[in-house]
């Protein structure tokens, strides 16, 4: 009988995951090294690799752990709102609440791996690259049909808005990281709305 | 007589910088080491560290012409401009064409480093902020000025509007590198139009 259950090599799995996000959104994805982790975990090199195989599918799993994270942190609560103003404007606010806050040590996770990763080839470039089509598929579509809906401005084209809108976040996660604003919260909720042309 | 003249040694330094600078687009500032330049610049490593004495130094000197690149391509041909809202607009546009056309390899320098070093500390993360903060105030005085000559609306908030005009070329600079948008430099400069609260 192995010695550890398959629940305890989950909760093991898991741990490592944590730390590799935590570690990529300080020193990058490239930053995530397997003795690194094993370092601050107190395990052996063997022990992390084990779980994983290679870096690379140790990336991947901290793309997919922060791309959930993500998604329970901005999506989740906004798909419960009535579709058009309400939930757009959920979503808006949960993003600049979760760059605000962000469960990691170094600010948005995304923010550092898609600037690490943006003009790099390979599959971490494409995974991020992809992750990041789907949300801005997600949240064109809610401003379009916001737009249908008549909750905004008829003349507003919805891939300005996209564009403008999902700008915010980055200019919100340099204001608190890099300069330690802390109105700059106030100011991305005040930048959607005027993104959306509504009353502030 | 040393070999090498006063002038070939300038050369030598601006080549290393150049190359540096390319480096740090692609792979941070962390990712510009002895070994990489003399590589790619078929240099020994001496050759390299003797110009600079360390890497910190010459993480410095790519920051410091990395400034003067970008003071040169986004200041000095808006300064020519009257002042108001023919200097502002030269300024972003300028701001736009320098991220749809960056002079480095990676796309924006500075949205690669200081997104790099923000959550960092030790003096990398000091100049960058300082630096960043240096032309944030820049840009706050024309915003400003621009209101109280009567260019702007006199509502507009001249942090609001900052925050605002310098979340653009971040997203710019994601729209074009990660996702390989053409249309981005047209909806930034649209952006920052509305962001001002100008006719387009």
């Amino acid at each position: 009988m192995p010695r550890n259950s398959a629940a305890e090599a989950r909760k093991t799995r898991e741990a490592i995951v944590a730390r590799a996000t935590d570690v990529a959104s300080v020193a990058g994805l490239e930053g995530v090294t397997i003795g690194r982790l094993a370092s601050d975990l107190g395990m052996s090199k063997a022990g992390v690799i084990g779980q994983f195989g290679s870096k690379a599918e140790l990336q991947m799993a901290a793309l997919d752990a922060a791309s959930q994270a993500f998604v329970e942190a901005v999506w989740t609560p906004a798909a419960d709102k009535a579709p058009g103003l309400p939930r757009l404007l959920a979503i808006g606010d949960a993003w600049v609440d979760y760059v605000a806050r962000p469960p990691y040590e170094g600010g948005c996770f995304w923010t550092a791996v898609s600037t690490e990763f943006d003009t790099r080839g390979g599959p971490v470039h494409e995974a991020v690259r992809e992750r990041g089509q789907q949300w801005r598929k997600v949240l064109r579509r809610e401003i379009a049909s916001t737009i249908d809906a008549g909750d905004l401005p008829t003349d507003l084209d919805p891939d300005q808005a996209l564009f403008e809108f999902e700008s915010i976040p980055m200019g919100l996660n340099q204001s608190i990281q890099l300069y330690g604003d802390t109105r700059a919260p106030a100011r991305a909720r005040t930048a959607l709305r005027r993104v959306l042309g509504v009353e502030t």
